[in-house]
């Protein structure tokens, strides 16, 4: 029989973040990341493949939620108006408590350019579900794949707004807003 | 002295494409792509750090000529526009008479990871590129970034929709097709 750690993902998660940041990714290990969260080894090998993992975890939930919020939208909203609703709410229900420790996150991939790689194939695997959910939708091609990269577009560089140092807004405001000025650019077209 | 080998990229890469679609990426080795050249090893890695960098080299050029674009349109065209324009252009010039080396690279990239991540990598410093040429001449962020990320993505679109088996036009004419598609896509906003 397994133990119930309560909270046991969060821990290894901000003891990783922690060791990541101190010590480099390449440096910390899984031993370390484990003796700070007070966790055993294989209690983390049951959470995650490897280190890295750690990094890409919440993903995988932003992506079965988007799918979920594409195939259950109304049949009046435009394709991408439901993607920005989706992303919107992930903004304000996950992201906007978490700042800190997505500018953390960030520092640590933008220093490993397999992590850099991870996470553009990450985006890349999410624009892929969301075109899926699109075409499940009788949505067809191109405008499928034009309509979730779109998003994904907009979603990253809201995201690098939000995570700007100089930045004091909501993500959730800032989704709306860089949304109304991709409109612009395309509108010259 | 070193031999001037005249055509002698051009006669490495269509040997090494031949061996990573015939015998796999991985297996296929630098000195059985020199053989099937007539060419030397010496001669190889005076074009290409390594076997991976031959299906890539043509995105450093790419990305030299879409930069030049950028910074010598008219003040009068929009960025996007500009962007779309060099795609164009390219597309016609470079892309249009060489379709079935470009499924055929595909094809290999399609099934390694190592290359699949590359490929998003420099599509990333692309766009990158770009957002630098775009801020040279006074747009600001998110402009920058909208306008460059946008841009790339009509140009992926595109081109896998000229790649398409069942497809039988021009990625000259794609490009403008595609940016129509989104101008519609965006529209609904």
């Amino acid at each position: 029989m397994t133990r119930w750690e309560p909270g046991a993902r969060n821990r290894l998660e901000q003891a990783a973040l922690e060791l990541f940041v101190e010590r480099g990714f390449e440096q910390a290990t899984v031993s370390e990341i484990t003796a700070r969260a007070g966790l055993t080894e294989r209690t983390f090998f049951r959470h995650f493949t490897d280190k890295r993992e750690v990094l890409f975890s919440g993903q995988d939930e932003l992506q079965a939620f988007l799918v979920d919020t594409v195939i259950q939208a109304p049949a009046s909203l435009a394709p991408l108006d439901a993607i920005a609703k989706g992303l919107q709410h992930v903004a304000g229900a996950v992201f906007d408590s978490r700042r800190a420790h997505a500018q953390q996150r960030k520092a640590v991939i933008d220093t490993v350019e397999g992590l850099r790689e991870r996470e553009l194939l990450k985006l890349a695997a999410l624009s892929g579900a969301i075109v899926g959910a699109l075409r499940s939708r009788g949505v067809a091609e191109p405008t499928a794949s034009l309509t979730a990269e779109t998003g994904i577009i907009v979603f990253k560089i809201a995201f690098e707004r939000w995570l700007d140092p100089t930045n004091n807004r909501d993500l959730a405001e800032l989704i709306p807003e860089t949304l109304e000025q991709l409109k612009i650019v395309t509108s010259s077209l």
